[in-house]
């Protein structure tokens, strides 16, 4: 079925704004998914069809569904691709770059004319294999998205706090920790130069019914949110708690993914319904 | 060196309310460990001393302090221990029971004349092998504290958002699950009837130098928080929000503890210290 960081990302951030999505697919791509995409308000023109067949993955989960083991990665036209940014693209504001080989996540940030907002995330596979290219690539990011695991492989530290100081001296500013159903980290800087930190609670589910994808919602849902308040984090004036509430509707967003299999929560899901769960996030935090 | 349920509890509670504990040291209780418990105010009149040696644990933890192995477990005159109340403590309005065989909690809480709030903790050998002793308990409690995987085992359900409801109807109408590092979560019934939940995250630190007694911490603070602010979780009109900062301050003592070895940490500690820290989870979840 319909899957991808892409997918997730751009489907997550279109409740929250206007999105331009970069890929490729194959001539397999489904005319319905197509569909669902544009039904969601999602500039396709960055979206190449190739002949070939479209990137496929299959996995399953451990009883508790914190885990998952690979079934299948079949890359497919995404072993050669290299992005094209669109030239109507390349004056936007805010620019996310999902988890591919960093050098590729360079050569797009390269293709952006005074972007104000970039950031994106990263794999296991890469921080140990591709380190070198990661941290040129990360460099000229305003923020990092990346699991608990993976931040502490990428700094060497194992407590969080020192994994996030680590990282912010690599050239994020702004550190974002998933801890999956624990929810997530954010640590910043403050307009004093002082470091930061907020904690989102994981939403609690009844059931979850099917987590992948769940934190490239977070992402869309966070970076969704940051572009349409036209946040700058650079601008030492800005309200953190804007990044608190993108967190915020980062981790609502990821919540939603979970309750139903592959995308298929976003088909009926509303703005009510996220800022509804917004508002219980409110009720189970304040005090 | 000083340690236990007891201990560590009533030295957390005692920053907050007066403390009044009951428990059983042996001849070899050190005298400036008494004079410890004395300085914070606590009374010891419950506190019997006897011929023997008094309980002994030692533990070694894993690498990230996220499990510990037991070396040693004396119990030496805690054998043969049954609480017996002064009878100063038996009008006392606040309760808890901590970790002891559950037909003596019972035992404790029936010597109460009028109590308004009782809720203690428990522990898997309790819910695995004297599993009907310890529903019998936790009935006439208000509240039960516990950890995840407790909580789990004790319902019998993997999602904690099931397994607070199945507790609630064991009994405790309002249940506190510690999940160590990543917080606690609380579930409660609003004046509606309705269950409602709140989410702490673990404080962030730097170092964590000696997890032992911080649950324990945790409960005094809760505990000694409520006591202080006189609430009655069985009034309907009682403001939610004080249960949350119970929570919140029972973090805030549980994360002081880990910063010292053993209860090093809170013959320096001040209430000033202590609402710094409170401040600051507010700042860290507030958006």
């Amino acid at each position: 079925m319909l899957g991808g960081a892409c997918t997730y990302i751009s489907l997550s951030a279109s409740f929250f704004t206007p999105v331009s999505i970069v890929g490729v697919v194959g001539q397999d791509f489904a005319e319905d998914d197509v569909n669902l995409l544009v039904s969601k308000g999602i500039d396709l023109e960055g979206m190449e069809r190739v002949p070939g067949k479209t990137f496929f993955w299959s996995g399953v989960y451990s009883q508790d569904m914190n885990e998952r083991t690979t079934l299948q990665t079949d890359l497919n036209v995404f072993a050669d691709f290299a992005p094209k940014l669109p030239p109507s693209y390349r004056g936007k504001p805010y620019l996310f770059l999902g988890n591919i080989q960093p050098a590729l996540q360079k050569n797009v940030r390269g293709q952006m004319n005074g972007v104000r907002l970039v950031g994106g995330d990263t794999m296991n596979y890469w921080i140990s294999d591709f380190r070198p290219q990661l941290l040129e690539t990360i460099r000229e990011w305003d923020f990092l998205l990346i699991n608990d695991s993976e931040a502490r492989m990428l700094s060497g530290q194992s407590n969080l706090k020192q994994a996030a100081a680590t990282i912010m001296a690599m050239g994020p500013k702004t550190v974002i920790i998933k801890r999956g159903e624990y929810g997530a980290l954010l640590f910043f800087k403050d307009r004093h130069g002082a470091t930061r930190w907020f904690a989102a609670p994981g939403y609690l589910l009844e059931e979850v019914f099917d987590p992948t994808g769940a934190g490239d919602c977070f992402a869309g849902g966070f970076m969704g949110y940051l572009a349409s308040r036209d946040v700058d984090l650079c601008d030492p004036g800005a309200d953190h708690r804007e990044l608190h509430r993108a967190v915020i509707y980062g981790s609502v967003m990821g919540s939603f993914c979970c309750e139903k299999f592959g995308v298929e929560r976003f088909r009926s899901l509303t703005r009510d319904e996220i800022d509804a769960r917004f508002q219980e996030f409110q009720d189970a935090t304040e005090f």
